[in-house]
């Protein structure tokens, strides 16, 4: 409970006048039975067990999506509403995809979330575990808009799931965090959309020097992952495709350039790695050998002293534990991650799970930490989704309740390929089951219509299947939209 | 020449290099031959005569579309490489269109502008016209994003059409910029609907207060006008259809208020102002008659001293000349507009033409100056592009050339009518030629349809055309999105 005496001297009666006006304690604690309106106390012998579940990625998001809302009530907390399909996140920079047609509401996701008069949806951040109250601490997001402090409350859980992924590492780069952008929200495909738009429309300008304009659209990317790939590829084929079109005065300006320290596509088979060399060559991409040494507000320095002036810098070298998984006073997996079980749970403590990104198995189950890959985040989803509703069935839903429940079958892992488009309609699709094993392996043209075709069938929603093919479609007809909005 | 010297003491070039690191003056004078990279200096022989355009609203963008890239470069400044099409502005703030399909790119609207090597569009405003020179002074737009003061340079024009469009009225009501959001650019409609799902998910944060959860859900309009009802229309459609269903904890808390000082859609028939008042009471849109005096950050006060709480407050009484138009030293219309004779000139000066929002008669031409309204914007943008080329054409197009040529029929307005949807599929069309008069006014579904099916052959490009009829679809199929990017 020591979390909570922090808690009550921060949220004096006097900030809460001052927030919205009245005088509510605004905390349940076990002892005292829950005021209405001070966070979710212990569910009772009349209400359904609750899930609470931390994060709307992959795996939360097909966590929810397979929990049977007749045993359990559901209560999520992110500070995001939707689920991002992260695969055609970089589809959407340049225009080839609308925002909102990778953007999957979590309502859509689980309808019961907003129909069940116990399972809720909260557009906050988790700050705290309990675990030994079973309760998770979080503060509301307002971003700013509304003037107000963040808004804490308290949540008791029945079951716990924590699905709050990863963030970008930076290796400790100096300026990585204020000049570079991710590629991880919408937000940030928004945001390099417009910086791109707006260095376009910037480098055309009357009284700009050839230099700054070389510049200005110099775009470069750092990580030769499926990410940085997959976004080098879709904008030099915007270059190709829009840019020349509808800014002839300064297309042979734009250059892209993807810096790697080690091999682009590193998972990937050594066919398909030289295939998408030759191909990102030829698409104009220029592929540099390099560690980012430092990085300066309008140029890169790299480790062998070069200093490469960009306009547009995206950042996509994976990702690391993050800093709230960091501060969990929760055993760890190699790596840092949340420790996990053969069945996801995380082994000291009760009616905790962890699953995606930010867990890993510990050392002790044998098993290897799996990869950071929405593949492995959203079969654990599907798993523990499974395992939930067979306990919930068993009668063990119920905090402390589930010690005598069969667990039944281990999660198990099976790798079902890797897919990364290229551009120029070209793609890799790699079925092999792990770096060192032998398969099928197939580049180009169609690879790259199984890579649309198999991404058409995973944007969940009917709603963004259709939006998906509507957009490629226009994209192909219309060319890309252009609007700085 | 007074404001070069201006211009020249605030640009050293100390500044230029502390900017961009290059040492060139910056500016052309009409003296010295121009620096390539230092604006565009007057148009030579061998070049076609420069049309600048100010404004990418319904007056620059139709005359840009009609002007004959033949005879003519086209020169746009705007802070906006898009065209909004403000009709459908208020349904994106709801989610029943994208922002992207009202947004129509200068490029689209006349492909010269990126195609042509000496047309150009510039993301910059305009800061002072010099009619004895024949130039425009601008200032580029950066938005923070570039950490860079704003560039400078001058624009030599043959011909001027200035069509700056007008801002929001506010009646010198204190907090209306700090607190009110407007309709008028897609940024805003962004901004409502940000703000509309944050509330609506704050309010269902533990903790929250009754009388914070009315005020949070509280939508309140100001302003009477076409914008204002199909707004506070498209917001009940929202709540009766979406609300309900993916927001089911709050949905009895949210309501929509539309204050106006006078009567709603004044210029609309006697009927159909009845026939929309019944209507949007039917759907719950409380119609107050009152006079805000005051806005604060969480209410208003209305001149009788009644408070008003609200979440989100939407104002839309209007428009009247910006500053920039107020700043110019040219004749003014009655209301303080840009001063145009019978053929849209600005008759003080040469080759000076003024268009939509920002114009209007001067007194001497005995006419009324013309509504606010996109109607009257778009048919002077096309009436004085047919001018424009016309001159052109008789040799008259490069600076100074035109005094001889005849300019033929004067413009006259014709009123087509005027149409607006309240919601539930319901709008209102009203075909009288003017207040006054007696003609065809229609109500109902029928309307609607007509309502649609209008403003759909009116959205300027095939793939927006597509992209609406997509949109409509999907919201009816679907229902609105709801993620909040």
């Amino acid at each position: 409970m020591s979390y909570f005496r922090h808690l009550c001297s921060r949220f004096s009666p006097t900030n809460a006048r001052r927030r919205f006006g009245y005088l509510s304690s605004g905390f349940s604690t076990s002892s005292a039975p829950p005021d209405r309106y001070a966070g979710l106390g212990p569910t009772g012998a009349h209400q359904k067990p609750r899930v609470v579940v931390l994060g709307t990625g992959w795996a939360g998001c097909r966590l929810m999506k397979g929990l049977d809302p007749a045993i359990y009530d559901i209560v999520c907390v992110s500070p995001r509403n939707h689920m991002v399909f992260t695969p055609l996140l970089a589809s959407t920079c340049v225009g080839t995809l609308e925002f909102r047609s990778v953007a999957e509401p979590i309502a859509r996701i689980q309808p019961a979330i907003s129909r069940e008069p116990a399972s809720f949806f909260f557009l906050a951040n988790c700050t705290a575990i309990d675990a030994d109250n079973h309760q998770v601490k979080c503060e509301s997001v307002t971003e700013g808009t509304e003037k107000v402090d963040p808004w804490k409350f308290t949540i008791s859980y029945d079951k716990l799931v924590i699905a709050l992924g990863a963030q970008p590492t930076t290796f400790g780069i100096h300026g990585v965090y204020e000049h570079a952008i991710f590629l991880r929200e919408v937000y940030h495909a928004q945001e390099i959309r417009r910086k791109l738009l707006l260095n376009l429309m910037m480098s055309d300008v009357p009284g700009i020097t050839e230099e700054e304009k070389k510049r200005l659209l110099h775009c470069v990317v750092v990580g030769g992952g499926p990410t940085g790939v997959e976004f080098s590829g879709e904008l030099s084929d915007f270059i190709m495709r829009d840019v020349r079109q509808r800014y002839s005065h300064v297309k042979d300006y734009i250059h892209v350039t993807l810096i790697e320290a080690n091999e682009i596509l590193s998972s990937f088979d050594v066919r398909l790695r030289q295939y998408a060399t030759k191909q990102l060559t030829k698409s104009g991409v220029r592929l540099v050998r390099g560690i980012v040494k430092d990085v300066e507000e309008k140029r890169i320095i790299l480790n062998d002293g070069t200093e490469v002036p960009y306009g547009l810098l995206v950042w996509s070298t994976g990702v690391g534990p993050s800093s709230i998984v960091h501060s969990l006073d929760l055993p760890k997996s190699p790596g840092g991650r949340i420790g996990i079980d053969e069945w996801l749970r995380v082994p000291t403590v009760e009616d905790i799970f962890a699953i995606g990104d930010c867990s890993g198995f510990i050392e002790s189950t044998g098993k290897p930490v799996l990869p950071a890959l929405a593949q492995v985040a959203e079969r654990q989803g599907k798993y523990l989704a499974i395992l939930l509703n067979k306990i919930g069935k068993a009668n063990g839903g119920r905090a402390n309740t589930a010690k005598n429940v069969d667990f039944g079958e281990q999660f198990v892992y099976k790798h079902l390929g890797s897919m990364a488009t290229i551009g120029s309609y070209k793609a890799l699709v790699d079925l092999r089951q792990s770096k060192e094993a032998k398969g099928l392996s197939l580049a180009g043209f169609i690879s790259w219509f199984i890579w649309r075709s198999a991404y058409l069938t995973r944007v969940i929603s009917w709603r963004n299947r259709f939006y998906v093919a509507i957009n490629w479609a226009t994209t192909f007809v219309f060319g890309r939209d252009i609007s700085r909005i």
